[in-house]
Parts: structure tokens; C-alpha cells; sequence
């Protein structure tokens, strides 16, 4: 079993692996029953997926999944609703798509993902919902939890060997809750790093294009093709980073497998050398006050939906319109003093974290909710319904808490995941401001490679450890 | 007579005169019955006024005046406002008035400006009306014209000899408007160029510091200074220049006296060498619709004022009030499709002028209004305030029309005088989009100096031409 794609870019190289054989077992994979799941279009030309461009590419026979909100020439840019999906198909790739093209990826589908990636639970009515798997230690979980949002698809792309690289969107957590509850790694970079053009908006001010990936090192690649940019290495070793866990907010109801895993990670960084502290961080208890005129993905979508709510609102997913109704009735001067207020946010926050190279967080405070506790309505039993509404509500917002914090920022974050064996997939969170970008990631390889090794003493049974 | 201070600092280079003379000989300018209606503050302290910096600073020996939204330490940013005067003063200087500091300005004082700069006339109820003065041919007009606006007092304290710089700002066009209407050159750059902090804003978004002059040499180094830039400068003669007229909105309605200005104008860059096309664009037509649910500067100032107008409403000049309630009703989403409106719009003009190095168009399409037709209420005749109030209103938005254009395309201007001895001031605006700032100034350099060598053959009595 290859653990990455930098270890497949490796086999490619010396010959152990063809690019056609390794883009017809991600193929097999997208045809499995869970692959499927995450799809909602499977490139069909054979010739197409199958075809590897030039060797010498970073991305040559790399398999990559597409979440529905980008342009790719062809395809209908439906972003999981049902309104969109009779508009005609799009034709020209969004500026992330083109990047991946341009590095040598084949793009094998277009991904599951919440309604206008408008939550972090990963349900969507219009499309049964792919399950949450374990993909660090290769374990099917069983149909019966929710994959997280809004990359829902993307995950399972990955999760489950039809992609090595997800392409998706992170609004308020949307790669790192899936990346978090599958297994895998998710980086949120600083927004404006990968351009947007040719992707469908939910916040014009949040957005964020970006990719889950099975290893923090092809989260380096992907992240340095999205952003065409080289991120700068650091050879200082974990000892060197000064390192911290903010109490407020983060740590707030942890599920109890939640905290024990976090308190475990902690635990084995800081015998590995890191210097962790522990603060207050005030300003997080701000941010509902800040909020309660509205919020910035509530107006900025609304805006951008209102035409097409009128037309046809009906068919929208209606925990999806509710959020996206919210900002009807925001004024523009709310609306303008809510930036202002986030950006003194920003800079308040940014005072008091600036002597970290990273802060620590678990990426969610709870493990995958069961999909039966917060399916979408069946319309059989309105009662039934209304709670699963009223658990997904509950659900959405403690699964979006900790990663919507660095959106709020303007920052950047790194889900690597923190589980052993047989436990449910959880992520601990790297985080800081805007441009910190290369920091999570140098950090991020220590960290990981420090928890992988500690779970692998304890017995995993895992074919070959990342960063062989 | 010295020009402009680009000479005044070759005298005291060559010690023909000395900074404290040439400061003094600023400061009795300022206590002049016309230089005094140019502040709102006058720097008390002689020692202060009068030291100059040391000689080698760019600025040493140049007096500067300084409108009342930027900070300056130790004075009240009253903003031309009534409520704002009881505040206390600032205790930094904003980032354009350190600026000029460190380039060794001294400043003379707090300028007059339209209340909270939101209107183009150069009126305010607070304090008696600056007269326009023509500066480039040295005559007095009288005391029946307006200056101009918002930035009224940097146009009559640098036309009035107290100051070589008046440092402003143009949201709409109220830096280049008293520029014209006084006979100076005044330059808006492209907005991001200048950092704002410590300036009172009207709209975040359009909002730029920039500065009036007696040259366009003199426009060149305060924007340097300003930017913390230097401009790129070109030997290209006239002729090398693509120019456009475009005819669309900016020759609608002109007065007789700026349709032969600008006609005359436009034949003599002809006869000495220029390349002029004239063209449509017709996507000025469109700016009416896109501000059909309201403008920028509306809601922008509304979400600043909003507090303030609650508490102190009846305070506000009743004009600008109203100007500035007009955003209370926008919604967010008005608002954001409003910006993406715009940036559609920008989109469009600029693929349509990007062969041109500049267009050409009249800064204004009138001349100064009388003061007497346009003067605020005087509550002794409600008959006469509403005649005055309704004249008000079309002068502005006639004032305005044209430089608003450039501010909406996020573009860069400068106004140069083009009227001759006897006429009344009137300006030629070459304008493009943003970061065209250095072929402005260049091509600006020899606009200059082909109007000004017309006008003095045409037997102008100027003391001593520009550039000699």
C-alpha cells in the first residue's frame, strides 16, 4: 500500500509503478460502493482519467477530485444543489483547477459537498451522503457517520483511494472538519494565497480555496501548486518552536474522546521536546457579540442567492436557505461595522499570539455525529424530523466552533490527525494569523511524524508509516 | 515671485533666500484677510512655525497646510464638523502628516473643509467660506466665488501664498475640483497608494490622501513623498503619447467658458504634437444604474456616522446630513452587489482605454459657482435657503460628475489649469485607471508646459513661468 502521493511520485520515479496503473486503482476505487458515495460525476472517459501527462509534472499520475463549487470545463458547477444543475456546463477551470491541470493532475470527478457549502456536517438531501471513514489507519468506520462539511466528498474521495488530493473550500472549516473526521490532513492556507476566479462564492471575504491530502507533506505540494508560490523550509527541530494551547473557547465540552486524545497528543509533543504553554485568549468569548447583527457568510451569500432564492427557493436544502435567509435582513452599515470589528478582532488577537510560531487546538470538539442523528428530512415523520434538525443545528455549530475562529482571522491552519487505531478519527489543529502559513507546515511534519511514531509503538498495524 | 517650491528650493540651495524667510513670508500669507478664511487652526507657536528643518530634507523650508480629517498631534480632527470640535486632539500625527514631517514640512495650519468632506462646492454653515482665487495667473476674484470642495481650505490656503502644499483628500473628486476652480494642479492617485491611518473617512472605500500644488513638478515630489514611492520618469516627447477625449457623460452640459478652455486646450497639445482620439464610453452611461440602490460613500459614511448621528444629528450641516443618511436604508446586499457591479464596470473601462496612455477630459463641467447662489440657509428666508438649497445640489452634482469617475474606477488623475489671464480658473484632467500614476505625471510635465508657453505667448503677465 502507498501512504501518499509524494510516496507514489517516488515508486513512479523508479520505475516500481506505472502513472497508468496507479490512475486505474484510484479508478477501480471511484467505482467502488463507497467511492461512489463520493462523486456526484465521474469523469466517464476512459482515455481521459487514465491518461497521465508528462512524468516529469509534480502532479503526472497523480489523481485528483474536484468539490462541486470549482469550474472544470465540461462540467456543471451545481456547488450539491439542485437549482443549478440544469445551468449549462462551465467552460473554462477555475484558477485552481487550471493549476492542478497545469501541474499534471488527472481529475477523476466532481465531489459530494453540502449545498452551497453552507455547513460543516457534510449532509445534503439531494445526494445520499458519503460515510466518514478512517483513512490513517485504513479502517471502514461502517455507513453510519457523517462525513463533516461542506468538502464532504472530497474527504470520501480521498478517504477511500479513488484521489490522492481533494480540491475543495474551507468557509469556516470545510476541509479541516472532513479532513479531522476521516483521517486525513486539511490546510486552510491564508485566504487570499490561491486565487478564486471560476469559484462559486459563499463568502467573498472567507473563502478559501485549498486540498486534503493523505500526509502533511503532499499538503506541502498541493498548497505550493494552488498558490504557485515555494513555501520555506525550516530544519529547526520541535524544541525550537515556541508553542501554545489558548484555554478560552477551544477547550470548551470536549467530547470525552476528544479531550482524552488531545490531552494524549500534548502529551507525546511535549516528550518529544515542544515547549507548549497554556493562555487565556479573551477575545475569543468576543466573537458573539460580534456576530449578533449577522455574519459575513450570511450576508455575502445572501447577496449573492437572493436572485435565485426568488426563483427558486423552494429548491434549495432548507437547513441551507435558513442560513443563507439570515442575511436578508443585515443592514450595509451592520455590515460594514461588522469588518470593522473583526479587523480590530484581528489585530487584538494578533498581538497576543504573535510571540507563537503556532497555537494548538483540537480541530473539532466532538467525533463524527451519527448520520442518523442529523439526516436530512424524510418527510415521514415531522416530528423525527424536527429533531434531527434541531441535533443537526447543535451539531453544525460545534463541529464549525474551533475551525471558523482562523477564518474570523484572516489565518491559516493544519488538520493532522491525532487518533490511534480503533479510536474515531479526530485532528489536532496548528493554527495562527494571516501569512503563517509556512511555520504550520514545518511544524506540522514534526508533529506529525512525532504522533505517528508514537502510535505505531503502540501497535498499528499500518502497512508503511508515512515519510518512509 | 517664486513658482512653486520646486523653485523656492533651488533659492535656498543656492542661499538666494533662507528657510525662515520664506516661512515667515508663508505665515504672514496666512494671517492675511484671504489666508485666514484657508484655516480652521492656525500653528500659534512662532518657534514652531517658523524652524525650519534641516536644509537637505526635501521639504525643508516648504510650509504645508493640513485638512482637518488627518491627525496631527496636539490639534482636534474636527473634520470640518461642528460636533466633533469639543473632542480631544489627537495624539499622533496620521500616517500622510508624519510623512510630510519627516520630509521636513513645517505645517501651518488646519485647513477649512466641507463638513465631513461629502460634498464638492466648498461650502460649510460652521465657518465662513474661503473665495476662489485664481493662483496660477496671481489675480483675485473677488470674494464671490466658491473654492470648491471638500478640500476648500488646501485650495485657498495654497492659493493665498501660506502654504506650498495642501495636503487633502479626494473621495470624489475633492481634491482635483478646488484645484481647478483656484488655478492649481491638483493630483489623486490611485487610492491604495497612500496609507489612510489617522484620517477621518467618508468612504473606505474610495478614499484617497493626496495633495494640492502650484506645479505638477511640485505634485511629483509630494506624491512621492506621500507614497514613499518614487515615480518612474519618461523622456518621451508629446507625440509619443496615445490620448483619448472620451466623449461619452465628460463633454455633456458644459459651460461655454469650460467648452472653449477645453477646446483650446486640446488644439494646442494637437499643435505641438499630440495624438488625440476622441472615443466612446459608453460604459459611463452605466453609472447611474449601478448607484440606483445607492452610492459607496453613502453607505460607508453611514455605517461611521451612524452613532454620531444619533446623538448629535442636528448638529451636522442639514446638506451633508442628508447626503450622509441617504446609506440608513442600503441593505448588505445592495451593498455587495454594488462592489460587484463596480468591479464589473472597472473591468469593462479598462479593456476599452488600456491602448491609451491617458484620456483628456475637463475636470468640471462649470466654473465656480457665485457663493451668493449656493451660500448655506440663513434661516432669515425660508423662500431664499430652498433657491440656494436646490442650486446647491445641481452645482454639486455637476462639480463632481466628472472626477467621480475616476474615484468609481479605482483610477488616478491630475488636474492642471488651462484657462488664461482674465478667464475664470478651469482645469484639464488627465485620468486613467489605477497604477497609472507615473504616465500622468509625465505626460502631465508637458501638458503643463505647452499651455502655459501658449499662455504666455498670448501676452500673459505672469511674473515668472513654471519650470524656469
Amino acid at each position: 500500500m502507498i501512504s501518499d502521493f509524494t510516496a507514489l511520485r517516488a515508486q513512479l520515479a523508479n520505475g516500481r509503478t506505472s502513472a497508468a496503473t496507479a490512475l486505474s486503482a484510484c479508478r477501480a476505487q471511484a467505482h467502488s460502493a463507497a467511492g461512489k458515495l463520493a462523486y456526484t460525476h465521474l469523469e466517464t472517459s476512459e482515455n481521459h482519467a487514465c491518461r497521465s501527462a508528462p512524468l516529469h509534472l509534480p502532479l503526472a499520475g497523480v489523481a485528483v477530485s474536484v468539490k462541486a463549487l470549482f469550474d472544470v470545463q465540461g462540467w456543471v458547477t451545481h456547488a450539491g444543489s439542485k437549482v443549478l444543475q440544469a445551468q449549462p456546463a462551465a467552460t473554462t477551470d477555475a484558477v485552481a483547477v487550471a493549476r492542478l491541470r497545469a501541474a499534471g493532475a488527472t481529475l477523476m470527478g466532481q465531489t459530494h459537498m453540502v449545498e452551497f457549502a453552507f455547513s460543516g456536517v457534510g449532509t445534503n438531501p439531494h445526494y445520499p451522503t458519503p460515510a466518514a471513514m478512517d483513512a490513517l489507519w485504513g479502517r471502514d468506520l461502517g455507513d453510519v457517520y457523517v462525513p463533516g462539511g461542506s468538502s464532504s466528498g472530497a474527504a470520501a474521495s480521498v478517504a477511500s483511494g479513488s484521489a490522492w488530493l481533494g480540491l475543495g473550500s474551507d468557509t469556516g472549516g470545510s476541509i479541516r472538519i472532513p479532513a479531522a473526521l476521516n483521517g486525513l490532513v486539511g490546510f486552510k492556507s491564508t485566504a487570499n494565497l490561491v486565487p478564486l476566479q471560476g469559484t462559486l462564492p459563499l463568502s467573498s471575504t472567507l473563502d478559501t480555496a485549498c486540498a486534503l491530502t493523505r500526509s502533511v507533506r503532499d499538503a506541502i505540494t498541493a498548497h505550493e501548486i494552488l498558490a504557485a508560490r515555494r513555501i520555506t523550509r525550516s530544519c529547526a527541530p520541535l524544541a525550537a518552536w515556541r508553542l501554545a494551547i489558548p484555554s478560552t473557547l477551544m477547550l470548551s465540552d470536549l467530547a470525552p474522546a476528544i479531550a482524552a486524545g488531545f490531552t494524549r497528543s500534548i502529551a507525546l509533543l511535549r516528550q518529544a521536546g515542544a515547549h507548549i504553554e497554556e493562555i487565556a485568549l479573551p477575545e475569543l468569548d468576543a466573537l458573539p457579540a460580534i456576530h449578533r447583527r449577522g455574519t459575513l457568510a450570511a450576508a455575502e451569500s445572501f447577496a449573492w442567492h437572493e436572485p435565485l432564492l426568488a426563483q427558486h427557493g423552494h429548491n434549495y436544502d432548507p437547513r441551507v436557505r435558513q442560513r443563507i435567509e439570515a442575511g436578508r435582513h443585515m443592514s450595509a452599515a451592520d455590515y460594514l461595522r461588522l469588518h470593522q470589528a473583526r479587523n480590530d478582532w484581528i489585530a487584538q488577537v494578533n498581538a497576543r499570539i504573535a510571540r507563537f510560531d503556532a497555537l494548538l487546538s483540537p480541530t473539532t470538539p466532538i467525533t463524527a455525529p451519527l448520520l442518523a442523528a442529523v439526516a436530512p428530512a424524510s418527510a415521514l415523520d415531522p416530528a423525527q424530523d424536527a429533531a434531527r434538525d434541531a441535533a443537526f443545528v447543535t451539531a453544525n455549530a460545534l463541529l464549525l466552533r474551533n475551525t471558523s475562529v482562523v477564518n474570523m482571522l484572516d489565518g491559516c491552519a493544519l488538520s493532522i490527525p491525532c487518533h490511534l487505531p480503533g479510536e474515531l478519527p479526530m485532528g489536532l489543529m496548528l493554527w495562527h494569523g494571516a501569512d503563517r502559513d509556512d511555520a504550520l507546515f514545518n511544524l506540522g511534519l514534526l508533529a506529525e511524524s512525532t504522533l505517528l511514531t508514537e502510535a505505531l509503538r503502540q501497535g498499528a498495524q499500518r502497512a508503511q508509516p508515512l515519510h518512509c
